[in-house]
């Protein structure tokens, strides 16, 4: 009898999920997707939000299980009885606070005006200004967290937003009970259990899981603010193992979803490493998660000390390694931007006529274009810069710029500089004694891209592959579903066993290995040159007081 | 009896009349626009041209007297005995070859399928590869020249075109009896007499006409090719100034035209000083001519000696005067080139909805946007810099970019750039020792962009004007008209009576003020970097081998 594992993918804009055969891996046709009612917000009772906001509702992430799972079970034709693991990624840091019922805090009308009291989502901006505070105290008495994020302490972590919500929403601060993941909530929802994964406390929280110092003590939350001193009372700091069980389906829910109570519910992880167990978690190989934005994560079984990734845990991924992972921080975004601002009517006309959509009508120009025929270079900060430097005030640059360029090459250059990143993100990693000799690049973008895909091999000078399906994440959920259902006994061994075969592998062309090393290296010189100082005029214009 | 002139601008696209009041400059309600046929070629007999080729054909100079003098004359009511001066200016240097009968040499069968017999417009670049040529010749044996030039010598000056023909085209060369400026060939035409005007002579020949020099002589050819010594015997060295008169129209042209025999036609001019004439000449005041590129024209009574700009004339324009003129590649075409290429069908439809032009609503848009808010900066060189580096591998950049920009941000930031670049080249005539305390702008944009005449007037901290009339230029050439027919003994007098009102003048704003030079300091920073070689990539870029 075979068994099928569900997994459940929560990104930034959709949630999406895949039914798995639990012994090999193979995905059922039917994969739905369920994009996010209220989006991500930009404004709430009738008020816009601040520019550096990103909030989401609650809500949406239960309905996204009720619209999902019966969907997938029904359309899959596979009986419930045999389903025994749900498996569950989602974006990280992205946080709320629950009442003391364990009730989104937002649910209550006393807040439901209140932009803090929903969904901070990973990209919300809004604690960068606080960053200091933490950075500061962490040199000040424990230098070891620094260590543990690249040297820096992102807005987008878990206390900087707490701090936020402190500052900024004092009430919302006093009447939360716990400050969740949303991650952690949808487990905790199934299964009336408390979970607090592992993966998000050790990647984004602070908590030490290598060194076995666990989170952070009360004097160094005491230091950035007295009245921040006991933020870990609102905290679930009993800590649940990633490649767990979190609990089993309740009567409630089996019924709401149409699966059988007691199905194994996976503590959930983050959804970039979803991508590395669905590619078999291996060594010396970089996994690029490529979506709005990209995750760049590597596997090491010894301990490193990374400059400018945005963090490292120990088991958040899997037993025994370390997960360490930096980012590009506007990829498919990037691309998007430039498709709705930058394209001419002209251009959307021929693509219709051309029966592709605008993106495949881009890429099939820019595609006939040779290596340096734009003459075009771009810095892809569009969204700031997250690894290696970090640094938020940083903007995007295209030179190189004539009467002659036309929108696919620039599209080709933006497409480049964003390849361009990732290489300098490997580089650091290979710099810091973490050997890189493959890349595997997930998500949809790579299966509808070989341009990308070839430029990426040409940059890396080594082999990069795309998975079959183009759903991959939601399946390295899945490998946690089978996991915690107890199909096998390591992550390792479940990720093995229901890797994604590769669709296609690219090898770089000496050639272009050349040209590229070329237009890499005057990346690298633009990167150097408005990155360190040496005329910071981004961030002069980034703080331009208008 | 009123008394009437005529004035032709040959500009790059087209040709315009006006017939204006000898006595006081009003230019009649009908102003026809003749575009031409062949417009700018981009292939000949079926195959396309080389990019850097700008060819036009000579036909199209004389079927727009044919179109446009009728027009003016029936449709302005005007008795043709009232008629009394016909005055022309042309882009420079705009040359062609012509044949022993006079008649230019593409007419003929032989050469039809010969580019390099047709008319190298100004911005025509297939001699830049030669100018090293022409600057090492000058620096062994007349330093001078570069002295006329700005310490340059550019591929679109005349001998580099005719080098260009000599090594490309040796057909076209033996067989050219005389090369001939576009301007003085239609006033040769008009008049049956040999035509070489100062104006084109002095600015872009390297004829010295303060010195007495003339010409260089047969050495300085010698020296740059043994086979091109004897370049003057295809030359008509017979020059005839700037303010008199060409000729009388013959019998044959009259009766074609529908004017009087006998009408006197003036000395050809270029078509940027034909704006200095209609804005009343005038010292310490910069006259921009703005149209596709931009012209920054400045009077002087005395010789300075001013690195950067493209070339200077002693009375190119007005007795006693020496005209200098600087130039910025790229203005009308740039924004041009944006419209065309980067804005998107939902803009343009909005556009519609709201009853405007593309670039009216940008306008409208980028208008409502602060100093600075957009936290762009852009280097204007998408055609190379003119002046006053000058050169012609720099591209163009837009810096500060993220996925909030919009294309009204780009828009704006892209005029700023091109305010700066004029600012930058005022800057340079200012400290070459030519003061300039007011700026008259002409063309159509200064008239439909209020707000670039004032971030203008904002970037250079004083008054800059615009005139009524978007056809200064051709007012400018009537007043040479007026000048021929003997209605005024000077052009200096003639331009005081004929010039054109001011439309508006824009005064600048001290809080503007203030922030526009912190974004010019920021430009210029940029502009230092990328032209001193300190990162030369641009060069770099525009010299990759593909």
């Amino acid at each position: 009898m075979k068994k099928y594992v569900i997994g459940i993918d929560y990104g930034t804009l959709s949630a999406r999920a895949v039914l798995a055969d639990a012994e090999n891996g193979s995905i059922l046709p039917h994969t739905p997707t369920f994009p996010y009612p209220h989006g991500v917000m930009t404004e709430l009772a009738g008020k816009p939000l601040p520019s550096e906001f990103a909030l989401q509702h609650p809500k949406d992430y239960t309905d996204a299980l009720e619209f999902l799972i019966p969907e997938l079970v029904k359309k899959n034709g596979v009986d419930p009885k045999d389903i025994v693991g749900i498996g569950i990624d989602f974006t990280a840091c992205t946080i709320f606070p629950l009442d003391e019922n364990r009730e989104p805090l937002c649910f209550d009308k006393r807040f439901e005006a209140e932009p803090l009291a929903y969904s901070m989502l990973w990209k919300h901006r809004g604690a960068d200004k606080y960053t200091h505070l933490f950075e500061d105290a962490a040199k000040k008495l424990y230098p070891y967290l620094l260590d543990m994020t690249g040297g820096r302490i992102a807005g987008e972590f878990f206390f900087p937003k707490l701090y936020e919500v402190y500052k900024e929403a004092p009430e919302v601060y006093k009447n939360a009970s716990v400050f969740i993941n949303a991650g952690d909530h949808v487990a905790s929802v199934l299964t009336g259990n408390k979970v607090h994964s592992v993966a998000f406390a050790t990647i984004k929280e602070h908590y030490d899981n290598f060194g076995g110092k666990g989170y952070p003590d009360r004097s160094y939350f005491a230091e950035i603010d007295g009245g921040f001193a006991d933020v870990l009372t609102k905290v679930d700091t009993d800590l649940t193992p990633v490649g767990s069980c979190a609990g089993r389906l309740t009567a409630a829910w089996a019924e709401r979803l149409g699966l059988c109570e007691g199905t194994a519910v996976a503590v959930p992880i983050i959804d970039a490493h979803g991508a590395i167990s669905a590619a078999g978690i291996a060594d010396k190989r970089a996994t690029l998660a490529i979506g709005t934005s990209a995750v760049v994560a590597v596997m090491s079984s010894e301990y490193n000390n990374v400059k400018g990734i945005l963090a490292q845990g120990y088991e958040a991924t899997a037993e025994g390694l370390h997960s360490l992972e930096a980012g590009v921080r506007a990829m498919g975004d990037l691309y998007d931007w430039f498709v709705k601002n930058c394209v001419s009517a002209e251009y959307e006309r021929r693509a219709k006529e051309c029966g592709m959509n605008i993106h495949a009508y881009l890429r099939s120009l820019a595609a006939k274009k040779k290596i340096g025929e734009s003459r075009l270079i771009a810095l892809d900060w569009f969204n700031g810069n997250r690894s290696v430097l970090p640094n938020d005030k940083l903007s995007g640059m295209i030179l190189g710029l004539t009467l002659a360029t036309r929108p696919e090459d620039i599209y080709r250059a933006l497409i480049e500089s964003t390849v361009f990143e990732i290489k300098r993100v490997c580089d650091n990693y290979t710099s810091s004694g973490i050997e890189i000799n493959s890349v595997v690049a997930t998500g949809g973008i790579p299966l509808k891209d070989p341009m990308l895909m070839q430029i990426l091999s040409d940059t890396m000078n080594m082999p990069v592959s795309c998975l079959e399906s183009s759903e991959a994440t939601a399946l390295g959920s899945a490998v946690y579903g089978a996991t915690a259902a107890g199909l096998y006994t390591t992550v390792a061994e479940a990720s093995q066993k229901m890797k994604q075969p590769i669709a296609k592998t690219y090898y770089p062309v000496a050639e272009n290995v050349r040209a590229y090393a070329e237009l890499y290296a005057e990346y690298c010189r633009l990167y150097d040159y408005f990155a360190s100082g040496e005329n910071a005029v981004m961030e002069r214009l980034h703080d331009l007081k208008i």
